[in-house]
Protein backbone atom coordinates (compact mmCIF):
# COMPACT_ATOMS: atom_id res chain seq x y z
CA UNK A 1 0.00 0.00 0.00
CA UNK A 2 2.43 2.61 1.25
CA UNK A 3 5.08 1.30 -2.23
CA UNK A 4 1.99 2.08 -4.40
CA UNK A 5 1.45 5.60 -3.00
CA UNK A 6 4.97 6.28 -3.05
CA UNK A 7 5.06 4.88 -6.75
CA UNK A 8 2.06 7.18 -7.32
CA UNK A 9 3.57 10.70 -6.12
CA UNK A 10 6.91 9.36 -8.21
CA UNK A 11 4.76 8.85 -11.24
CA UNK A 12 2.58 12.23 -10.66
CA UNK A 13 5.79 14.65 -9.93
CA UNK A 14 7.69 13.05 -13.23
CA UNK A 15 4.58 13.33 -15.42
CA UNK A 16 4.12 16.89 -14.24
CA UNK A 17 8.40 17.03 -14.90
CA UNK A 18 7.68 15.86 -18.12
CA UNK A 19 5.02 18.07 -19.06
CA UNK A 20 7.09 21.29 -17.86
CA UNK A 21 9.86 20.17 -19.75
CA UNK A 22 7.92 19.83 -23.38
CA UNK A 23 6.12 23.44 -22.53
CA UNK A 24 9.50 24.71 -22.75
CA UNK A 25 10.84 22.54 -25.47
CA UNK A 26 7.93 23.58 -28.15
CA UNK A 27 8.05 26.79 -29.55
CA UNK A 28 5.34 29.50 -28.32
CA UNK A 29 1.93 29.94 -30.12
CA UNK A 30 2.92 33.31 -30.86
CA UNK A 31 6.44 32.42 -32.92
CA UNK A 32 6.04 32.44 -37.05
CA UNK A 33 3.83 30.19 -37.61
CA UNK A 34 1.66 30.73 -35.37
CA UNK A 35 -0.47 28.07 -36.84
CA UNK A 36 1.59 25.52 -36.94
CA UNK A 37 3.22 26.07 -33.45
CA UNK A 38 -0.25 26.18 -31.86
CA UNK A 39 -1.00 22.83 -33.77
CA UNK A 40 2.16 21.22 -32.26
CA UNK A 41 0.99 21.94 -28.71
CA UNK A 42 -2.47 20.86 -29.13
CA UNK A 43 -0.76 17.80 -30.20
CA UNK A 44 1.89 17.28 -27.58
CA UNK A 45 0.45 19.20 -24.20
CA UNK A 46 -2.25 18.48 -21.58
CA UNK A 47 -2.96 15.02 -22.05
CA UNK A 48 -1.06 11.46 -22.64
CA UNK A 49 -0.38 9.09 -19.45
CA UNK A 50 3.35 9.99 -20.26
CA UNK A 51 4.67 6.25 -19.64
CA UNK A 52 7.47 6.61 -22.46
CA UNK A 53 8.82 9.68 -20.42
CA UNK A 54 8.49 7.80 -16.78
CA UNK A 55 10.09 5.02 -18.34
CA UNK A 56 13.01 7.48 -19.84
CA UNK A 57 13.07 8.89 -15.95
CA UNK A 58 12.78 5.47 -14.02
CA UNK A 59 16.20 3.79 -16.41
CA UNK A 60 18.03 7.32 -15.51
CA UNK A 61 17.39 6.60 -11.97
CA UNK A 62 18.65 3.21 -12.28
CA UNK A 63 21.62 4.08 -14.21
CA UNK A 64 22.10 6.66 -11.23
CA UNK A 65 21.79 9.44 -13.00
CA UNK A 66 19.51 12.91 -12.58
CA UNK A 67 16.28 13.44 -13.75
CA UNK A 68 18.05 16.64 -15.25
CA UNK A 69 19.91 14.53 -17.78
CA UNK A 70 17.12 12.57 -18.43
CA UNK A 71 15.08 15.69 -19.50
CA UNK A 72 15.56 16.26 -22.95
CA UNK A 73 15.45 11.89 -23.79
CA UNK A 74 11.56 11.90 -22.04
CA UNK A 75 10.86 15.02 -24.42
CA UNK A 76 12.22 13.63 -27.37
CA UNK A 77 10.47 10.35 -26.97
CA UNK A 78 7.13 11.78 -25.97
CA UNK A 79 7.54 14.15 -29.08
CA UNK A 80 8.06 10.98 -31.51
CA UNK A 81 4.67 9.02 -29.83
CA UNK A 82 2.54 12.32 -29.85
CA UNK A 83 4.27 12.78 -34.08
CA UNK A 84 2.83 9.40 -34.27
CA UNK A 85 -0.66 9.66 -33.10
CA UNK A 86 -1.10 12.91 -35.14
CA UNK A 87 -0.20 10.58 -38.14
CA UNK A 88 -1.83 7.32 -37.55
CA UNK A 89 -5.29 9.76 -36.74
CA UNK A 90 -5.02 10.81 -40.43
CA UNK A 91 -7.84 9.58 -42.89
CA UNK A 92 -5.45 7.66 -44.56
CA UNK A 93 -4.15 6.16 -41.71
CA UNK A 94 -6.63 4.89 -38.92
CA UNK A 95 -8.53 8.19 -39.89
CA UNK A 96 -9.78 8.11 -35.96
CA UNK A 97 -11.69 11.53 -34.76
CA UNK A 98 -11.03 11.25 -31.23
CA UNK A 99 -7.46 11.15 -29.09
CA UNK A 100 -7.46 11.66 -25.12
CA UNK A 101 -11.07 12.68 -25.57
CA UNK A 102 -10.39 15.77 -27.65
CA UNK A 103 -10.97 15.82 -31.21
CA UNK A 104 -7.60 14.41 -33.32
CA UNK A 105 -4.92 17.16 -34.61
CA UNK A 106 -6.69 16.72 -37.99
CA UNK A 107 -10.23 17.87 -36.82
CA UNK A 108 -9.15 20.20 -34.91
CA UNK A 109 -6.90 21.93 -37.65
CA UNK A 110 -6.57 20.47 -41.23
CA UNK A 111 -5.17 17.40 -42.92
CA UNK A 112 -2.05 19.71 -44.09
CA UNK A 113 -1.46 21.06 -40.77
CA UNK A 114 -1.38 17.37 -39.27
CA UNK A 115 1.18 16.53 -41.59
CA UNK A 116 3.48 19.07 -40.69
CA UNK A 117 2.73 18.54 -36.84
CA UNK A 118 4.00 15.51 -36.88
CA UNK A 119 6.69 16.00 -39.66
CA UNK A 120 7.75 18.88 -37.33
CA UNK A 121 7.31 17.16 -33.89
CA UNK A 122 9.73 14.55 -35.19
CA UNK A 123 12.21 16.87 -36.26
CA UNK A 124 11.98 18.95 -32.63
CA UNK A 125 12.74 15.63 -30.83
CA UNK A 126 15.98 15.49 -32.16
CA UNK A 127 16.70 19.07 -31.74
CA UNK A 128 15.94 18.10 -28.04
CA UNK A 129 18.88 15.43 -28.23
CA UNK A 130 21.39 17.34 -29.88
CA UNK A 131 21.12 20.37 -27.61
CA UNK A 132 22.14 18.88 -24.68
CA UNK A 133 25.31 18.66 -22.88
CA UNK A 134 24.92 14.81 -21.89
CA UNK A 135 27.97 12.95 -23.31
CA UNK A 136 26.29 10.26 -24.82
CA UNK A 137 23.64 12.40 -26.85
CA UNK A 138 25.09 10.84 -30.16
CA UNK A 139 24.36 7.22 -29.19
CA UNK A 140 20.43 8.25 -27.57
CA UNK A 141 20.13 10.06 -31.75
CA UNK A 142 21.29 6.59 -33.21
CA UNK A 143 19.12 4.75 -31.05
CA UNK A 144 15.64 6.95 -31.14
CA UNK A 145 16.12 7.67 -34.84
CA UNK A 146 16.01 3.88 -35.68
CA UNK A 147 13.41 3.07 -33.06
CA UNK A 148 11.02 5.77 -34.90
CA UNK A 149 12.33 4.52 -38.85
CA UNK A 150 11.68 1.96 -41.10
CA UNK A 151 12.98 -0.95 -38.58
CA UNK A 152 11.06 0.44 -35.68
CA UNK A 153 7.81 2.26 -34.98
CA UNK A 154 7.21 3.34 -38.34
CA UNK A 155 8.08 -0.22 -39.72
CA UNK A 156 5.54 -1.34 -37.64
CA UNK A 157 3.09 0.58 -38.79
CA UNK A 158 3.49 -0.70 -42.10
CA UNK A 159 3.25 -4.01 -41.53
CA UNK A 160 0.03 -3.52 -39.72
CA UNK A 161 -1.21 -1.78 -42.96
CA UNK A 162 -0.06 -4.91 -44.53
CA UNK A 163 -2.11 -7.54 -41.86
CA UNK A 164 -5.45 -5.29 -41.71
CA UNK A 165 -7.81 -8.66 -42.36
CA UNK A 166 -5.61 -10.90 -42.62
CA UNK A 167 -5.20 -13.68 -39.77
CA UNK A 168 -1.99 -13.20 -38.27
CA UNK A 169 0.20 -15.92 -36.54
CA UNK A 170 0.90 -14.92 -32.94
CA UNK A 171 5.09 -14.82 -33.93
CA UNK A 172 3.80 -12.40 -37.16
CA UNK A 173 1.97 -10.53 -34.44
CA UNK A 174 4.79 -10.12 -32.02
CA UNK A 175 7.09 -8.80 -34.54
CA UNK A 176 4.79 -6.42 -35.68
CA UNK A 177 4.05 -4.78 -31.81
CA UNK A 178 7.78 -5.00 -31.70
CA UNK A 179 8.40 -2.43 -34.35
CA UNK A 180 4.88 -0.62 -33.93
CA UNK A 181 5.32 -0.24 -30.16
CA UNK A 182 8.47 -2.33 -28.43
CA UNK A 183 10.62 -0.21 -30.75
CA UNK A 184 9.81 3.41 -29.27
CA UNK A 185 8.92 1.74 -25.47
CA UNK A 186 12.89 0.01 -25.25
CA UNK A 187 14.12 3.48 -26.68
CA UNK A 188 12.64 5.40 -24.21
CA UNK A 189 14.19 3.17 -21.29
CA UNK A 190 17.85 2.74 -23.30
CA UNK A 191 17.75 6.67 -23.77
CA UNK A 192 17.25 6.80 -19.86
CA UNK A 193 19.91 4.80 -19.36
CA UNK A 194 22.02 6.96 -21.74
CA UNK A 195 21.56 9.96 -19.98
CA UNK A 196 23.83 8.94 -17.71
CA UNK A 197 27.83 9.83 -18.44
CA UNK A 198 28.64 6.17 -19.11
CA UNK A 199 26.63 3.02 -18.97
CA UNK A 200 27.59 -0.42 -18.05
CA UNK A 201 26.82 -3.09 -20.66
CA UNK A 202 25.20 -4.92 -18.63
CA UNK A 203 22.92 -2.37 -17.39
CA UNK A 204 21.85 -2.07 -20.63
CA UNK A 205 21.22 -5.59 -21.66
CA UNK A 206 18.69 -6.04 -18.32
CA UNK A 207 16.73 -2.43 -19.60
CA UNK A 208 16.96 -4.36 -23.04
CA UNK A 209 14.90 -7.42 -21.68
CA UNK A 210 13.07 -5.28 -19.01
CA UNK A 211 11.68 -2.89 -21.69
CA UNK A 212 11.01 -5.74 -24.08
CA UNK A 213 8.72 -7.14 -21.78
CA UNK A 214 7.10 -3.92 -21.05
CA UNK A 215 6.53 -3.41 -24.73
CA UNK A 216 4.46 -6.56 -25.16
CA UNK A 217 2.72 -6.36 -22.11
CA UNK A 218 2.21 -2.12 -23.46
CA UNK A 219 0.19 -4.18 -26.73
CA UNK A 220 -1.76 -6.95 -24.95
CA UNK A 221 -3.94 -4.69 -22.29
CA UNK A 222 -4.23 -1.96 -25.07
CA UNK A 223 -5.68 -4.99 -27.32
CA UNK A 224 -7.75 -6.18 -23.67
CA UNK A 225 -9.08 -2.68 -23.22
CA UNK A 226 -10.11 -1.98 -26.84
CA UNK A 227 -12.03 -5.05 -26.46
CA UNK A 228 -13.33 -4.61 -22.93
CA UNK A 229 -13.71 -0.90 -22.35
CA UNK A 230 -15.52 1.56 -23.91
CA UNK A 231 -15.06 4.84 -25.72
CA UNK A 232 -14.85 7.34 -22.68
CA UNK A 233 -12.76 5.46 -20.29
CA UNK A 234 -10.50 5.41 -23.31
CA UNK A 235 -10.41 8.67 -24.23
CA UNK A 236 -10.29 7.20 -28.12
CA UNK A 237 -12.36 4.84 -30.20
CA UNK A 238 -12.89 1.73 -28.71
CA UNK A 239 -14.18 -1.51 -30.21
CA UNK A 240 -11.99 -0.57 -33.07
CA UNK A 241 -9.95 -3.64 -33.35
CA UNK A 242 -13.17 -5.87 -34.15
CA UNK A 243 -14.67 -3.64 -36.80
CA UNK A 244 -11.17 -3.39 -38.73
CA UNK A 245 -10.80 -7.21 -38.57
CA UNK A 246 -7.19 -6.52 -36.89
CA UNK A 247 -5.59 -9.75 -35.50
CA UNK A 248 -4.91 -8.89 -31.74
CA UNK A 249 -3.57 -10.95 -28.65
CA UNK A 250 -7.53 -10.68 -27.72
CA UNK A 251 -8.28 -12.34 -31.30
CA UNK A 252 -5.50 -15.10 -31.30
CA UNK A 253 -5.39 -15.89 -27.48
CA UNK A 254 -8.50 -14.92 -25.82
CA UNK A 255 -8.96 -12.58 -23.18
CA UNK A 256 -8.14 -15.20 -20.24
CA UNK A 257 -5.14 -16.31 -21.81
CA UNK A 258 -4.32 -12.51 -22.87
CA UNK A 259 -4.64 -11.68 -19.14
CA UNK A 260 -2.28 -14.84 -17.89
CA UNK A 261 0.13 -13.68 -20.64
CA UNK A 262 0.26 -10.00 -19.02
CA UNK A 263 0.73 -11.47 -15.62
CA UNK A 264 3.69 -13.63 -16.83
CA UNK A 265 5.27 -10.28 -18.01
CA UNK A 266 4.89 -8.49 -15.19
CA UNK A 267 6.47 -11.13 -12.70
CA UNK A 268 8.94 -11.74 -15.21
CA UNK A 269 10.08 -8.02 -14.58
CA UNK A 270 9.92 -7.90 -11.24
CA UNK A 271 12.39 -10.91 -11.17
CA UNK A 272 14.53 -9.20 -13.68
CA UNK A 273 14.95 -5.97 -11.00
CA UNK A 274 15.47 -8.61 -7.86
CA UNK A 275 18.79 -7.59 -7.66
CA UNK A 276 18.22 -3.95 -7.12
CA UNK A 277 17.12 -1.88 -4.09
CA UNK A 278 14.95 1.41 -3.91
CA UNK A 279 16.83 3.06 -6.87
CA UNK A 280 14.65 0.53 -9.27
CA UNK A 281 11.26 1.11 -7.46
CA UNK A 282 10.29 3.52 -10.36
CA UNK A 283 10.79 0.62 -12.92
CA UNK A 284 8.82 -1.83 -10.98
CA UNK A 285 5.61 0.98 -10.32
CA UNK A 286 5.90 1.38 -13.97
CA UNK A 287 5.69 -2.60 -14.75
CA UNK A 288 2.66 -2.81 -12.02
CA UNK A 289 1.12 0.33 -13.95
CA UNK A 290 1.53 -0.66 -17.63
CA UNK A 291 0.58 -4.59 -16.42
CA UNK A 292 -2.94 -3.15 -14.53
CA UNK A 293 -4.48 0.16 -16.13
CA UNK A 294 -7.57 0.13 -17.06
CA UNK A 295 -7.35 3.48 -19.47
CA UNK B 1 35.41 26.69 -71.21
CA UNK B 2 37.34 24.22 -69.58
CA UNK B 3 36.53 25.46 -66.12
CA UNK B 4 32.36 24.84 -66.84
CA UNK B 5 34.05 21.23 -67.98
CA UNK B 6 35.72 21.08 -64.96
CA UNK B 7 32.37 21.49 -62.75
CA UNK B 8 30.62 19.21 -64.99
CA UNK B 9 32.91 16.38 -64.11
CA UNK B 10 32.88 17.09 -60.40
CA UNK B 11 29.43 17.39 -60.43
CA UNK B 12 28.21 13.98 -61.69
CA UNK B 13 31.39 12.22 -60.35
CA UNK B 14 29.42 13.48 -56.73
CA UNK B 15 25.84 13.00 -57.79
CA UNK B 16 26.76 9.13 -58.75
CA UNK B 17 28.55 9.11 -55.27
CA UNK B 18 25.53 10.52 -53.47
CA UNK B 19 23.65 7.99 -55.44
CA UNK B 20 25.67 5.35 -54.15
CA UNK B 21 25.82 6.63 -50.54
CA UNK B 22 21.89 6.85 -50.11
CA UNK B 23 21.52 3.32 -51.83
CA UNK B 24 23.38 2.04 -49.26
CA UNK B 25 21.84 3.90 -46.27
CA UNK B 26 18.74 2.27 -47.39
CA UNK B 27 17.71 -0.81 -46.10
CA UNK B 28 16.92 -3.20 -49.42
CA UNK B 29 13.39 -4.20 -50.65
CA UNK B 30 14.14 -7.43 -49.23
CA UNK B 31 14.24 -6.46 -45.65
CA UNK B 32 10.85 -6.15 -43.65
CA UNK B 33 8.93 -4.32 -44.14
CA UNK B 34 9.29 -4.77 -47.76
CA UNK B 35 6.75 -2.45 -48.92
CA UNK B 36 8.08 0.23 -46.96
CA UNK B 37 11.46 0.01 -48.04
CA UNK B 38 10.71 -0.66 -51.45
CA UNK B 39 8.93 2.48 -51.87
CA UNK B 40 11.88 4.47 -49.58
CA UNK B 41 13.90 3.12 -52.51
CA UNK B 42 11.49 4.61 -54.89
CA UNK B 43 11.19 8.00 -53.51
CA UNK B 44 15.04 8.55 -53.35
CA UNK B 45 16.98 6.47 -55.95
CA UNK B 46 17.32 7.16 -59.56
CA UNK B 47 16.17 10.98 -59.90
CA UNK B 48 16.90 14.39 -58.31
CA UNK B 49 20.04 17.19 -59.54
CA UNK B 50 20.71 16.07 -55.84
CA UNK B 51 22.16 19.95 -55.80
CA UNK B 52 21.92 19.82 -51.57
CA UNK B 53 24.55 16.79 -51.88
CA UNK B 54 26.53 18.95 -54.31
CA UNK B 55 26.70 21.89 -51.48
CA UNK B 56 27.56 19.57 -48.88
CA UNK B 57 30.55 18.11 -50.88
CA UNK B 58 31.41 21.32 -52.18
CA UNK B 59 31.37 22.90 -48.75
CA UNK B 60 33.93 20.17 -47.59
CA UNK B 61 36.06 20.48 -50.15
CA UNK B 62 36.50 24.27 -48.78
CA UNK B 63 36.62 23.52 -45.50
CA UNK B 64 39.40 20.95 -46.59
CA UNK B 65 37.74 17.57 -45.17
CA UNK B 66 37.52 14.60 -47.74
CA UNK B 67 34.38 13.48 -49.44
CA UNK B 68 34.20 10.39 -47.40
CA UNK B 69 33.71 12.59 -44.35
CA UNK B 70 30.91 14.18 -45.95
CA UNK B 71 28.86 11.35 -46.91
CA UNK B 72 27.16 11.43 -44.16
CA UNK B 73 25.88 15.06 -44.30
CA UNK B 74 24.84 14.16 -48.09
CA UNK B 75 23.04 11.69 -47.63
CA UNK B 76 20.69 13.15 -44.48
CA UNK B 77 20.07 16.30 -46.13
CA UNK B 78 18.97 14.57 -49.89
CA UNK B 79 16.66 11.93 -47.32
CA UNK B 80 14.77 15.44 -45.68
CA UNK B 81 14.89 16.65 -49.13
CA UNK B 82 12.89 13.41 -50.90
CA UNK B 83 11.16 13.07 -47.62
CA UNK B 84 9.23 16.58 -48.06
CA UNK B 85 8.68 16.17 -51.62
CA UNK B 86 6.91 12.81 -51.08
CA UNK B 87 4.76 14.69 -48.14
CA UNK B 88 4.22 18.05 -50.31
CA UNK B 89 2.81 15.78 -52.98
CA UNK B 90 0.48 13.94 -50.98
CA UNK B 91 -3.34 15.18 -51.82
CA UNK B 92 -3.77 16.77 -48.96
CA UNK B 93 -0.89 19.55 -49.64
CA UNK B 94 0.04 19.96 -53.16
CA UNK B 95 -1.94 17.22 -54.56
CA UNK B 96 1.09 16.29 -57.41
CA UNK B 97 0.98 13.00 -59.13
CA UNK B 98 4.00 13.42 -61.12
CA UNK B 99 7.59 13.60 -59.86
CA UNK B 100 10.93 13.70 -61.26
CA UNK B 101 9.18 12.57 -64.63
CA UNK B 102 7.89 9.38 -62.95
CA UNK B 103 4.16 9.06 -60.67
CA UNK B 104 4.52 10.93 -56.75
CA UNK B 105 4.94 7.87 -54.30
CA UNK B 106 1.46 8.42 -53.25
CA UNK B 107 0.27 7.32 -56.91
CA UNK B 108 2.83 4.78 -57.45
CA UNK B 109 2.19 3.07 -53.82
CA UNK B 110 -1.00 4.56 -52.15
CA UNK B 111 -1.32 7.63 -49.36
CA UNK B 112 -0.31 6.01 -45.93
CA UNK B 113 2.73 4.29 -47.32
CA UNK B 114 3.91 7.78 -48.84
CA UNK B 115 3.03 9.59 -44.86
CA UNK B 116 5.51 6.67 -43.60
CA UNK B 117 7.78 7.06 -46.08
CA UNK B 118 8.09 10.56 -45.43
CA UNK B 119 8.60 9.63 -41.46
CA UNK B 120 10.50 7.05 -41.92
CA UNK B 121 12.99 9.16 -44.46
CA UNK B 122 13.53 11.80 -42.10
CA UNK B 123 14.31 9.48 -39.21
CA UNK B 124 16.86 7.71 -41.84
CA UNK B 125 18.42 10.99 -42.10
CA UNK B 126 19.35 11.45 -38.33
CA UNK B 127 20.69 7.60 -38.41
CA UNK B 128 22.64 8.73 -40.74
CA UNK B 129 24.52 11.22 -39.12
CA UNK B 130 24.49 9.89 -35.77
CA UNK B 131 26.07 6.80 -37.25
CA UNK B 132 29.74 8.47 -38.51
CA UNK B 133 32.68 8.71 -36.69
CA UNK B 134 32.70 12.75 -37.76
CA UNK B 135 33.77 14.71 -34.47
CA UNK B 136 31.47 17.35 -34.94
CA UNK B 137 28.41 15.01 -35.81
CA UNK B 138 25.98 16.22 -32.84
CA UNK B 139 26.51 19.73 -33.97
CA UNK B 140 25.03 18.24 -37.81
CA UNK B 141 22.35 16.74 -36.16
CA UNK B 142 21.38 20.22 -34.10
CA UNK B 143 21.58 22.08 -37.73
CA UNK B 144 19.54 19.43 -39.43
CA UNK B 145 17.07 18.89 -37.27
CA UNK B 146 16.40 22.75 -37.13
CA UNK B 147 16.43 23.42 -40.72
CA UNK B 148 13.59 20.42 -40.92
CA UNK B 149 11.46 21.76 -38.25
CA UNK B 150 8.87 24.26 -37.45
CA UNK B 151 11.52 27.04 -37.33
CA UNK B 152 12.63 25.77 -40.65
CA UNK B 153 11.29 23.80 -43.60
CA UNK B 154 7.81 22.19 -41.93
CA UNK B 155 7.51 25.39 -40.84
CA UNK B 156 7.87 27.22 -44.28
CA UNK B 157 5.08 24.80 -46.12
CA UNK B 158 3.07 26.04 -43.48
CA UNK B 159 3.83 29.57 -43.89
CA UNK B 160 2.92 28.38 -47.83
CA UNK B 161 -0.37 27.23 -46.82
CA UNK B 162 -1.63 30.04 -45.30
CA UNK B 163 -0.52 32.31 -47.82
CA UNK B 164 -2.30 30.88 -50.75
CA UNK B 165 -4.64 32.91 -52.91
CA UNK B 166 -3.18 36.08 -50.39
CA UNK B 167 -0.85 38.55 -52.21
CA UNK B 168 2.62 38.50 -50.36
CA UNK B 169 4.86 41.45 -49.93
CA UNK B 170 8.35 40.84 -50.80
CA UNK B 171 9.38 40.76 -47.18
CA UNK B 172 6.72 37.91 -46.59
CA UNK B 173 7.76 36.27 -49.35
CA UNK B 174 11.31 36.10 -48.52
CA UNK B 175 10.53 35.08 -45.11
CA UNK B 176 8.50 32.01 -46.79
CA UNK B 177 10.99 30.73 -48.39
CA UNK B 178 13.86 31.02 -46.30
CA UNK B 179 12.17 28.73 -44.06
CA UNK B 180 10.30 26.35 -46.81
CA UNK B 181 13.96 25.89 -49.26
CA UNK B 182 16.61 28.35 -47.63
CA UNK B 183 17.05 26.70 -44.21
CA UNK B 184 17.59 23.36 -45.70
CA UNK B 185 20.45 24.31 -48.31
CA UNK B 186 21.84 26.50 -45.94
CA UNK B 187 21.92 23.38 -44.13
CA UNK B 188 23.40 21.49 -46.74
CA UNK B 189 26.04 23.78 -46.71
CA UNK B 190 27.14 24.03 -43.56
CA UNK B 191 26.81 20.27 -42.71
CA UNK B 192 29.92 20.01 -45.33
CA UNK B 193 31.47 22.56 -43.31
CA UNK B 194 31.11 20.82 -40.23
CA UNK B 195 32.46 17.35 -42.13
CA UNK B 196 35.87 18.61 -40.75
CA UNK B 197 37.44 18.01 -37.35
CA UNK B 198 37.09 21.73 -36.81
CA UNK B 199 35.89 24.85 -38.59
CA UNK B 200 36.75 27.84 -38.02
CA UNK B 201 33.58 30.76 -37.67
CA UNK B 202 34.59 32.55 -40.11
CA UNK B 203 34.21 29.86 -42.33
CA UNK B 204 30.97 29.62 -41.35
CA UNK B 205 29.49 33.13 -41.59
CA UNK B 206 30.74 33.23 -45.07
CA UNK B 207 29.28 29.85 -45.94
CA UNK B 208 25.63 31.10 -44.34
CA UNK B 209 25.40 34.07 -46.56
CA UNK B 210 26.82 32.34 -49.40
CA UNK B 211 24.19 29.57 -48.76
CA UNK B 212 21.05 32.33 -48.04
CA UNK B 213 21.93 33.37 -51.49
CA UNK B 214 21.75 30.10 -53.41
CA UNK B 215 18.85 29.72 -51.02
CA UNK B 216 16.82 32.23 -52.97
CA UNK B 217 18.50 32.15 -56.00
CA UNK B 218 17.19 28.39 -56.40
CA UNK B 219 13.48 29.47 -55.40
CA UNK B 220 13.50 32.57 -57.81
CA UNK B 221 14.50 30.28 -60.24
CA UNK B 222 12.31 27.39 -59.54
CA UNK B 223 9.63 30.45 -59.88
CA UNK B 224 10.75 31.47 -63.02
CA UNK B 225 10.79 28.07 -64.12
CA UNK B 226 7.26 27.27 -63.20
CA UNK B 227 6.14 30.25 -65.34
CA UNK B 228 8.19 29.54 -68.40
CA UNK B 229 8.91 25.75 -69.08
CA UNK B 230 6.84 23.11 -69.56
CA UNK B 231 6.13 19.63 -67.05
CA UNK B 232 8.03 17.41 -69.69
CA UNK B 233 11.34 19.81 -69.13
CA UNK B 234 10.77 20.13 -65.21
CA UNK B 235 9.98 16.45 -64.67
CA UNK B 236 6.78 18.08 -62.26
CA UNK B 237 3.58 19.72 -63.01
CA UNK B 238 4.43 23.42 -64.54
CA UNK B 239 2.52 26.16 -64.20
CA UNK B 240 1.40 25.53 -60.87
CA UNK B 241 1.74 28.55 -59.26
CA UNK B 242 -0.63 30.85 -61.09
CA UNK B 243 -3.22 27.90 -61.29
CA UNK B 244 -3.11 28.12 -57.65
CA UNK B 245 -2.63 32.23 -57.41
CA UNK B 246 0.76 31.75 -55.48
CA UNK B 247 2.57 34.90 -54.90
CA UNK B 248 5.82 34.03 -56.17
CA UNK B 249 8.79 36.18 -57.40
CA UNK B 250 7.57 36.40 -60.75
CA UNK B 251 4.35 37.14 -59.67
CA UNK B 252 5.70 40.28 -57.68
CA UNK B 253 8.45 41.35 -59.71
CA UNK B 254 7.91 40.15 -63.38
CA UNK B 255 10.07 37.32 -65.34
CA UNK B 256 12.69 40.35 -66.13
CA UNK B 257 13.58 42.17 -62.82
CA UNK B 258 13.51 38.13 -61.36
CA UNK B 259 16.33 37.37 -63.57
CA UNK B 260 18.04 40.35 -62.83
CA UNK B 261 18.06 39.21 -58.91
CA UNK B 262 19.46 35.96 -60.10
CA UNK B 263 22.12 37.57 -61.70
CA UNK B 264 23.13 39.42 -58.92
CA UNK B 265 23.01 37.00 -55.93
CA UNK B 266 25.23 34.98 -58.40
CA UNK B 267 27.67 37.69 -58.86
CA UNK B 268 27.78 38.45 -54.70
CA UNK B 269 28.18 34.23 -54.27
CA UNK B 270 31.59 34.73 -56.98
CA UNK B 271 32.57 37.62 -54.82
CA UNK B 272 32.28 36.33 -51.17
CA UNK B 273 34.38 33.12 -52.51
CA UNK B 274 37.06 35.47 -54.53
CA UNK B 275 39.55 35.38 -51.29
CA UNK B 276 39.55 31.44 -52.41
CA UNK B 277 41.56 29.34 -55.23
CA UNK B 278 40.71 25.80 -56.29
CA UNK B 279 39.33 24.73 -53.33
CA UNK B 280 35.96 27.14 -54.01
CA UNK B 281 35.82 26.39 -57.68
CA UNK B 282 32.89 23.54 -56.97
CA UNK B 283 30.67 26.32 -54.40
CA UNK B 284 31.66 28.84 -57.62
CA UNK B 285 30.33 26.05 -59.99
CA UNK B 286 26.88 25.22 -58.02
CA UNK B 287 26.31 28.82 -57.62
CA UNK B 288 26.43 29.40 -61.61
CA UNK B 289 24.22 26.07 -61.96
CA UNK B 290 21.64 27.09 -59.56
CA UNK B 291 21.62 30.07 -61.51
CA UNK B 292 21.44 28.90 -64.65
CA UNK B 293 19.80 25.79 -64.24
CA UNK B 294 17.32 25.23 -66.82
CA UNK B 295 14.55 22.12 -65.23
Amino acid sequence: MTHSFAFEHWASTHQVRAEQVLARALPGEETLPERLHAAMRYAVLGGGKRVRALLCYAAAELAGTTADSADAGAAAVELIHAFSLVHDDMPCMDDDDLRRGKPSCHKQYDDATALLVGDALQSLAFTCLAETQVPQALKQVQLLAHATGSRGMCGGQSIDLQSTGKTLTRSALETMHQYKTGALIRAATLLGAYSADKTETSLVNLLDQYSRNMGLAFQVVDDILDATADTQTLGKTAGKDALQEKSTYVSLLGIEEANTLVQSLYQQSLQLLAGFGTEADALRGIARFICERQF
